[in-house]
């Protein structure tokens, strides 16, 4: 293929990237791959632990399926030699050293997922035990002796550590090592990793040279804020997406779930999220963002067009277009306000009674006000009309309640 | 055979040891080796360079001496695992990998060497390339993965290194974690190390207890000091016998070279060396002190005896005998001041004439008189009477001049 010029490939390639190692590099690579029309070849190094993805993990996926949509080849690096290892000193009992088969089996989890973000034709899965295996103890201490203990004494966590006078084990420092051997072994042209990753990232760079070999450009993508993220003082502020805050979007969720929690984000959100998880050209997004901010286009257009590029990234181009669909007859009696209150409510197992919630949510002044508003069909539950006295919201939902024409919250039932 | 008592064991063992740990641990050893007929498997390492071994090399072989005497076994462990690496950041010209057949050849001369000190039928020489090729790149990190970073820059070198800003490369962290594995694939009783092996010595106690094994104990022996060591207010001083400071006895040195250096050796000196290098048992020893301090024999006699032990040792019995009935009958005239005066002079291929000799280590007062005591047959060098006028000192040896009945040199001809 003919390869894109160097500036329109960084602009899409530096979309939303915190760290940069080096520009003046990287641009001659893209240069001499498009004179010698050869693909650069794009490292991310990934734990071979059972896979669950949520859209955070995929900030770095999306920005490797940048690099495949501009031609070049992504090497999906899995460590399973450090996973065969586990932790030595059986000090962590979440480190459990993987067999084999384990390994096997979890890449094959993970090649079904990431196969949804990244082009099978351009990418290469390795393993880094093809080559570690080899090496034996001989060529681990050679590693070894290519960097130094004050250098890797200045790794954020290592440092403080050693400062407070936490425990470092020996094994620690080689970790970096064998994934900047990683990158000679691959030749690699390109590595992305997380912010967290910069310095071993920068290893890589170092050993390449050591080995003789011209550096790797490297590329940190950042954490992911979640569904809860907004700005304030226009900066945007939310904690990283994970599980555990509940503030998440797996990407094996039902189709209907992952476009209502995306259609859920503030606009702010929204703009961070088609940075990081879209592969929108970068003119038709600056197009899009002009349109809004004009007032051309609606905000929620913005939000449906980015809920159902991720829905169809997961479930297919038809999943997608059904569950658009769906979200706007739910929605259909009018337009969600952007700022709804938001309330968890406790339930037995029979789940919590709509007017005990409709009291608790302030939706109603009284006991009585909710049973008339019930009465006079005023009340809605997810768009549907309710006007059993006796309803109850199952628990474990999240509802979007309605009382008469502007009163709403969206209710978690735990 | 029959193991001698803990108590006499220990004597013999700990004589000149710097570092012991720990006591009652090795107590129990022997004990137990006593009970169950059982010798103790007793390790010390060696670089596999090409060995030139003097007196100093072998105070660590004869501790080892004194185990066989005692019936233990001997591990000579050579660590061609190492030597196979060299420098491998390239920056010492002087740590060069060595070849498998480099290291072979080392091996034999070192054979032909330590066996004149060693037992061979109670030495085991061992490679730690053995198990350190199998150990795999994984079984490196798994070892490092016993050690922490803290704790191995508390390392003397190590630590002076980190302190003042000086490069340490991860490697050499390696190093003492596989001296330690060594211990570990061993299952050692003992190790012993000189005393800058200390630290390393200790890391194999503490390896030994991380694979679940006994410890080893750990017995340091000091450094030897050189011929010119003397007391002086009480205190041996002196600087440690080498090569490059000449003050050495080369054990491949010929037998009446090597018994001349002993006995010019200071009395004091001579107690130390008996107690260090000598596999006299300690009962004789104390023996043949007491005597000579108490006068009933003579300083003379014991170096006669010492000096004799140990050309034996390197020539055989008849040679030791034969040196000593030489050294007498040169010195037969009177026995050598302690404090000969020493003078190097250089020479040309031809050698020094022996009247500038005279003149320059200041025995005659002039050119006149040196031809006087010459002809009147006054001078003699190395016992033989010296009448010929145009005699010259062959270059490269070493002399002891003699003029008239008292005035002595030690000339060396360089």
């Amino acid at each position: 293929m003919a390869f894109a010029s160097v500036d329109d490939q960084l602009e899409l390639l530096l979309r939303g990237v915190v760290d940069f190692h080096v520009e003046a590099e990287l641009r001659q690579k893209l240069e001499r791959s498009r004179q010698t029309d050869t693909p650069l070849r794009v490292k991310a190094g990934f734990d071979p632990t059972a896979p669950d993805l949520h859209l955070g993990h995929t900030v770095l996926l999306t920005k490797m399926r940048h690099f495949q949509d501009l031609g070049h080849q992504v090497v999906f690096l899995i460590g399973d030699f450090t996973g065969l290892i586990g932790d030595p000193t059986g000090r962590s009992a979440t480190r459990k050293a993987l067999t084999p088969a384990q390994i096997a089996a979890n890449a094959e989890t993970y090649k079904t997922q990431v196969f949804k973000i990244l082009d099978p034709e351009r990418t290469e899965v390795a393993f880094n035990s093809t080559w570690m295996n080899t090496l034996g103890a001989q060529g681990m201490i050679e590693l070894a002796a290519r960097y130094n203990v004050a250098r890797m004494l200045e790794r954020d966590d290592f440092k403080k550590r050693f400062h407070s006078g936490q425990s470092i084990s020996v094994h620690e420092f080689l970790y970096p090592l064998v994934q900047g051997y990683d990158s000679v072994a691959l030749r690699a042209d390109v590595e992305l990793g997380g912010t967290d990753q910069l310095f071993n990232l920068l290893v890589g760079r170092h050993m390449m040279k050591e080995y003789g070999l011209e550096p790797q450009c490297i590329l940190t993508t950042p954490l992911l804020e979640g569904l809860d993220g907004r700005l304030e003082d226009g900066v945007l502020v939310g904690q990283k997406m994970s599980k555990s805050l509940d503030n998440y979007v797996g990407i094996d969720e039902p189709a209907l779930e992952i476009f209502g929690k995306l259609m859920s984000v503030s606009d702010d959100l929204m703009w961070r999220y088609y940075q990081l998880l879209s592969t929108l050209a970068p003119a038709r997004l600056a197009a899009l963002e002009k349109d809004v901010r004009s007032g051309d286009a609606h905000p929620r257009d913005a939000k449906i067009g980015f809920a159902t590029e991720i829905v169809a990234r997961y479930h297919g181009d038809s999943a997608a277009a059904g569950a658009s669909a769906e979200w706007q007859r739910i929605y259909s009696q009018g337009e969600l306000p952007a700022d709804m209150p938001e309330l968890s409510i406790a339930a037995d197992a029979e789940g919590a009674p709509l007017l005990n919630v409709l009291r608790e949510a302030g939706l109603v002044a009284s006991g009585g006000e909710a049973r008339r508003m019930l009465a006079q069909g005023a009340v809605s539950v997810d768009g549907e009309r309710i006007e059993d006295l006796e309803h109850r919201l199952a628990a474990g939902g999240d509802y979007v309640v309605k009382v008469g024409k502007r009163r709403y919250a969206r209710i978690r039932v735990a």
